[in-house]
């Protein structure tokens, strides 16, 4: 271990080269015009992963969108597998002009290296990749490791959806290592033991057939975008509740201990409001800053497309206006159930004067996996040992829909863990990834996969 | 009088030709990059009035955006003048992919003529200009014209405003025809003695310093959609009052003779739903349908820029967001002292983690004129001639600033009508003009001109 350990520093340097190489290419996932890109990203890396020594690597091509990239390496007959995983497709970047940088002209400033995906989640992908490389260039494998990559994580996820099921025996595994997330604070390795879900939905409304003039029809002809104003913001409560019927009923509390562990991390509200450059913070009444980003479910509006929003003025009345909504779930809400409700609420309150539609664009379960776990225990020892501070368990409040596929339909405890920090701006202008940390990564990987050795 | 008018029936298909040319140009005055399109237009306009027999017509250039057309013809010394207004300028024509034919490539089907700005005025400068020419062509001018057409109307408005005031003299009449309104049902000839004024305005709301992930921070980080949407909201009492302090305590009511007379006109809440194609109506209970459209303020969202509203998902809370919102104003509200309270009324009620910026994009004073007064009773018979069918005194519920600048800077009596439809699609996908009312207008202006002789 201590050989791909050394292996590992020895060639940070071309390993930065060779992450660079990576980021400029734009796998943005949700943008048709990036197709290609997502097919140069994924073939790029199943050529590493064969470069790095995997008996396998292969782009597993998708029906209809961006292909997985898979690759194992099962000589060590005997002994534990570890599945990991990573994605390879990336937010879109706009808006460009808040990039100090370009986007996919990867820079190193300071200790950091800025592109879209160095955190989310290229880095961490590239990290596991280069663990894998300095074992298998030194004393070997300790254990036996699959690798799925997919390309879909930021859009859809449909691919990884379908494959997994599909393809259960060639996934089976003693534990799942998701390598996409982070550190709760700077200092502060940490292990994920639970995630928020969610729900994306887009609401329409409709009132005119024809945009009109807001002068001759102002008054009396509907306009989309008050209906739409009138039912988003019923949807919340004076304290910050939201009122879909039934909403938090599913709503499991956290335990005392879970409560108490989270107000030891140094993590506070006046400090978080500063970090994203806010007057203050919001959210529901009544429960912390942590609670209310882990533990609590949210309602969120990413914005409205229709009427009139360039420069100057237009007097127009929208024939129609589309609101993308999402809400990030906690255990035990189930979103399909959730979106039931979400819709029932919006069909009923509506106006007679407006017609409303919503539209499912993609979900995922919330998620919680005990820290007792022996792979969590193992991710905890490697990762204090890789970074120097003890590990912490803590909750995300993103959502990581994989992690629900791989515990329910592969029935693997699985390890959600990475080095990101809280100001990687992810899925924002200015992404960067610590490069410290992502060398601690490396190693973090190497020292994971000893710890897992003892599994069986 | 009735040469000039066999004149111009003869000659409508050339005047067809000629209005395609001119609606060919797009004369879009709010997006910039149709800075020279505006110029061409204008041009062309003179153009045509030197051709048509004017004394004087001169592109008067802007300082700062669109220019000016001015024409004259005074060789009736004696006679009254009349200043004749229009505006070249057009609205933007998206979304473009409603049109049925595209929106500067004009196309006659059946009755009407489609294209952006046919009825939105270049259709009424035009049959203004050729009632002009049809007299100068046969028997002469009866009375003095002086031509005024200005290339921002859809826009700030700025050019005239400078203008009118240091022209004063130039721009003497005895009463000013404002060429830019309609009938108010299919078969009645309307003249139009109220309007509404505007204030539209940008209301900006920020939150965190950059874009954030609404998994990572969402349920403590500030979202400006959500406090956008709140305040917007938070405007509308359940009744559709708007509760900006104070709002309404400068509004005139209607007199009961012109209430009773709003109740003649064949307009019904049920054919307005119909005519627009919406499954109802909305507005301020307590209000007939003409008087929501003609005697009430109004207050419009038009359309919220900010976060994403592309194809797919994308979990982002954005940093700022920028609502476009306008108020209709009616006598005697003050546009200034209204934005001042909706400042005030933002400022207020923001969320103290959220900061909120105004900006005054445009405003335009509401106006009255009494049926009596005799430039409007000579309209009512030129109207009523021209159609066969007794003109109606109406309001409207859209703004022309520059009838509040004529009646206060230059003090004239002030005559608005014209032969636009409710259906013509102003600011609109699919614009048109009805063909055989544009000839009546011909016929309408030349009838005009001579009713107005008696003026002194």
């Amino acid at each position: 271990m201590e050989r791909a350990i050394a292996y590992a520093r020895e060639h940070r340097a071309s390993f930065l080269e060779e992450l660079q190489e990576w980021l400029a290419i734009p796998s943005v996932s949700t943008l048709p015009e990036h197709g290609r890109d997502c097919e140069r990203a994924a073939g790029w890396l199943a050529d590493r992963m064969r470069r790095a020594g995997l008996q396998r690597a292969e782009v597993v091509p998708s029906r209809q969108q961006h292909p997985l990239v898979y690759g194992e390496w099962l000589g060590a007959p005997g002994a534990p597998t570890v599945l990991v995983y990573g994605h390879y497709d990336v937010q879109p970047a706009d808006p460009l002009e808040l990039w100090e940088t370009p986007p996919f002209q990867p820079t190193v400033r300071g200790d950091n290296l800025y592109a879209r995906g160095a955190s989310d989640d290229k880095g961490h992908v590239f990290a596991t990749l280069k663990a894998l490389e300095s074992l298998l260039a030194t004393d070997g494998l300790p254990v036996n490791v699959k690798v799925l990559v997919e390309g879909e994580e930021e859009s859809s996820g449909a691919e990884i959806a379908r494959y997994v099921p599909r393809h259960r025996r060639r996934l089976r595994a003693d534990c799942a290592l998701v390598m996409d997330s982070g550190f709760v604070a700077p200092g502060v390795p940490s292990i994920t033991v639970g995630l928020r879900g969610i729900l994306y939905t887009e609401v329409e409304v409709r009132g005119p057939a024809t945009d009109l003039h807001s002068g001759t029809f102002g008054g009396a002809a509907p306009n989309p975008f008050h209906e739409a104003i009138r039912l988003l913001a019923s949807l919340r409560d004076r304290r910050g509740r939201i009122r879909i019927p039934g909403f938090y009923r599913p709503v499991r509390e956290p335990s005392e201990a879970e409560r108490a562990a989270w107000r030891e991390l140094p993590v506070g509200e006046e400090e978080f409001a500063r970090s994203i450059g806010a007057r203050g913070t919001v959210g529901e009444e009544g429960y912390s800053l942590l609670e209310r980003l882990w533990a609590r479910p949210t309602l969120e509006v990413h914005g409205i497309a229709g009427g009139f929003t360039g420069p100057g003025a237009k007097t127009v009345l929208p024939a129609r206006c589309v609101a993308k909504v999402s809400m990030r779930l906690v255990p035990d809400q189930n979103p399909d159930r959730v979106y039931r409700a979400f819709e029932r609420y919006l069909l009923r309150n509506v106006h007679p004067a407006y017609e409303v539609m919503v539209r499912k664009l993609h979900t995922g379960r919330p998620w919680m996996v005990s820290p007792e776990e022996p792979a969590v225990q193992a991710a905890a020892r490697a990762w204090s040992a890789a970074y120097g501070a003890p590990a912490r368990f803590v909750r995300m409040g993103g959502s990581v829909p994989v992690v629900d596929l791989f515990s329910r339909v592969l029935g693997q405890p699985v390890v959600v863990t990475g080095f990101g920090l809280p100001d990687d701006n992810l899925h924002a202008p200015n992404e960067k990834v610590n490069l410290p940390l992502l060398w601690g990564g490396v190693e973090a990987v190497i020292r994971f996969l000893h710890e897992v050795r003892a599994l069986r």
